[in-house]
């Protein structure tokens, strides 16, 4: 038993919800002090003490307990009370303080929560989020590895769910290590009393916990894995991530990034059901970083007020060169974040991605220069021709070499590309075009 | 027999590819005739003058047609070779002159084909550009809806693939009309003399072979349907269309979008693979359409450049303000854009669309007005602050507006929304914008 006086100071310290002094003072606790000690508290208040536990620990602990206390505890865990009450953490917080749950408590949590409620208790389960673990289904029907097919046939027919629930069948060891996977026809194809071990794929594709959700929903729906079998740090199963999860997950990244790469963020309902004030103000944060940022143009257009005032003609083609480069910019950044997700670039490719686009948009300014020299000198005089054409030339290189390294300095600094992206490059792009603008102007027109 | 002469008729009309003649003169034909002449033509010529028939005339020659002939004709209508000489048509005149394929005869040349093959192939199957027809996979393993479980086992057992293949099992009528589908895990639960219409579903889900490619691999994804049947209008199984092949279809079509939306069309290849040329020119022709529409904006100040020289200080605001105007316009339209992909609004919403983005684009106006009104007014003077101001205010609601509904235009004139979008928003936003900005600074500094 521990010290009714130790009992007191955790309690008090549950109390205050001065979690990371309680994380601590269970550190040096022995096993058995902390099964008593759970053992003596409520239930709410055993669930929070044994969340707390290093992972380790916490697997220790919980085969210690007699499996009334285990029901009890898994019961509690999964409660709506409980995960408001971790809710009201900083989610860097909870991520700081509960480490991995241990696989078999995991499983067997999920399995008894309905799906509106897994959404709920999963952020208290220690995984991150974005992650795997945050997302992932409760485990499917599994096989051991000593089963023979009329095992887990027998399974098979005692269940109720599709095919898309069963496609793939884990097969684990004693200590829930995943080992395997069994193809479901296969059980079709193999007689009754063979072991499922003979013919299992014995080097399975499966997801960790901590694996980032989106890019495993892309290899999921890339590879057509129908159900991806979850394991913990230790190879360890504790969930299932099915193809129409990953199909989702990637709708609403697509949605996202889409509406990022139009300054705006993504609706949550649809369009015709969703406020005005609703849709504006997915919109009006964005404007506002483009409307301060845009303050430096007219910045720099006051540093060459003079020079418009000798030649306002100059101000005629403001529109049409800041659009040409903002386009160019955002043309190669369209790109190069599409590169990214699909992984085809890294940070380590940064010189390469610039090399490519300085080389792109010199072919690009080349063929604009080439076209509006002609027009403008035609139109206009030669000199005006030669400046648009010079500016143009240019502008474009800057604006793409910009636009392609500016996805990956925000990958860098771990920043959605996109959200980072558009203002970035439009301010830029804006402001250096008009510098060359002016610069070319004032050298070639000798103001 | 078909008299020398109308074969020879024929025979001229094949050499001279006058395919459009040679299906009017096959019209009234009665079918013996037709086979006859079928008969007598080499291979090629043969499976032409097959190819051009009507549906219904196509099922009925298919019929007479010995099993060796009947063979024959598929061979050739898969050949590489006959693929060329079809696609040297225009795709219209295919689509015009090729009626859907009968399904037994789609389904054995499918079968027959390997993918490489199959791509080629497609084309001259009568299905349109972008139809489930020309993406869709040979169908799976098949049920007759007399079968029992045994008999499907049976058949299920001696193919190879795995779950992915056979996850939904087509029932089929004598006449290859789809009345049920089989959950493969059924199998497992049924005993092997039951009957399989005792527990197909009923009301299975398909898709037809004229459906939008990319609309049915969406509702294939949403609703997490592994293998879907493909059906010819009389109900008919051809093939089927798996889950992965909805995933790679959508794959593309996000890909097409998120390029189109930056202003370029996709790279078919990795980033750092594509030659810069390559690259150059998925963007070439979006730069000089926007270059060539900018030209509007330059006439649009050129009308005001008296008004300019009066006030030079006018021109520091041009870059903020069409920076804000487009991108408000560009905001709305991929929302829009977004929406109608979705299903969520459609060419009859237009008025609905135009009087949220009108009130949306008040509600922003209105807020980015207030704000610089005062930092304008506080840095120049009252009478820049309010021509600032007045102008968001009034830019912000024509340029959402304009950016809501020119999708719905676009879809209305069946171009991609995505293409027509961008560069008409922002020439538009930038030219009325213009235009308001100075009749505003006019009317309101006395100019």
């Amino acid at each position: 038993m521990p010290a009714v006086s130790d009992l007191d100071h955790i309690r008090s310290l549950i109390h205050d919800r001065f979690l990371i002094e309680l994380s601590e003072s269970m550190q040096p606790m022995p096993v058995r002090e902390i099964v008593a000690t759970i053992g003596s508290l409520p239930s709410a208040e055993a669930a929070l003490v044994f969340r707390l536990l290093d992972k380790d620990t916490a697997i220790a602990v919980f085969d210690v307990l007699d499996p009334a206390a285990q029901a009890d505890l898994i019961e509690t865990l999964g409660h709506t009370e409980f995960a408001e009450m971790i809710s009201t953490l900083e989610p860097d917080e909870q991520t700081r303080l509960f480490d991995e749950l241990p696989a078999k408590v995991a499983k067997r949590m999920l399995a008894s929560l309905d799906p509106h409620q897994r959404d709920a208790a999963m952020a208290l389960l220690g995984y991150r989020p974005g992650s795997v673990g945050r997302h992932m289904s409760p485990e499917p029907l599994t096989a051991s590895v000593d089963d023979t097919v009329g095992d887990v046939l027998r399974r098979v027919r005692a269940a109720d769910g599709g095919v898309a629930a069963y496609a793939a069948i884990p097969v684990l060891t004693q200590g829930r290590v995943l080992v395997g996977v069994i193809d479901l026809i296969e059980l079709l194809r193999h007689d009754v009393p063979e072991p499922v071990a003979s013919f299992m794929d014995a080097d399975p594709v499966s997801a960790r916990t901590d694996d980032d959700v989106e890019r495993i929903a892309r290899r999921s729906l890339d590879h057509g894995d129908l159900l991806l079998p979850v394991v913990d740090r230790e190879d360890r199963l504790v969930g299932s991530f099915p193809i129409a999860d990953a199909a989702l997950i990637d709708k609403e990244a697509v949605a996202e990034d889409q509406a990022r790469a139009g300054a705006s963020e993504p609706l949550r309902r649809p369009y015709l059901l969703t406020s005005v004030r609703r849709i504006a103000r997915t919109r009006i944060v964005w404007l506002l970083v483009l409307a301060v940022s845009a303050v430096l143009t007219v910045h720099v257009l006051e540093l060459f007020e003079a020079t418009l005032s000798q030649q306002v003609a100059l101000a005629l083609f403001i529109p049409l060169l800041i659009g040409i480069g903002g386009n160019t910019g955002s043309q190669a950044a369209t790109t190069v974040t599409r590169a990214l997700a699909l992984g085809d670039v890294g940070l380590r490719d940064i010189l390469r991605v610039a090399w490519k686009e300085v080389r792109t948009g010199l072919l690009l300014g080349l063929v604009l220069a080439i076209l509006a020299f002609t027009v403008a000198t035609l139109i206009y005089d030669i000199g005006i021709g030669t400046v648009i054409g010079v500016t143009l030339l240019l502008n474009c290189p800057i604006a793409a070499t910009v636009g392609g390294v500016i996805p990956l300095v925000a990958r860098a600094c771990r920043v959605d590309p996109a959200v980072f992206s558009t203002p970035f490059i439009s301010t830029f792009c804006d402001a250096s075009g008009l510098i060359v603008y002016f610069t070319v102007a004032i050298t070639v027109l000798n103001l």
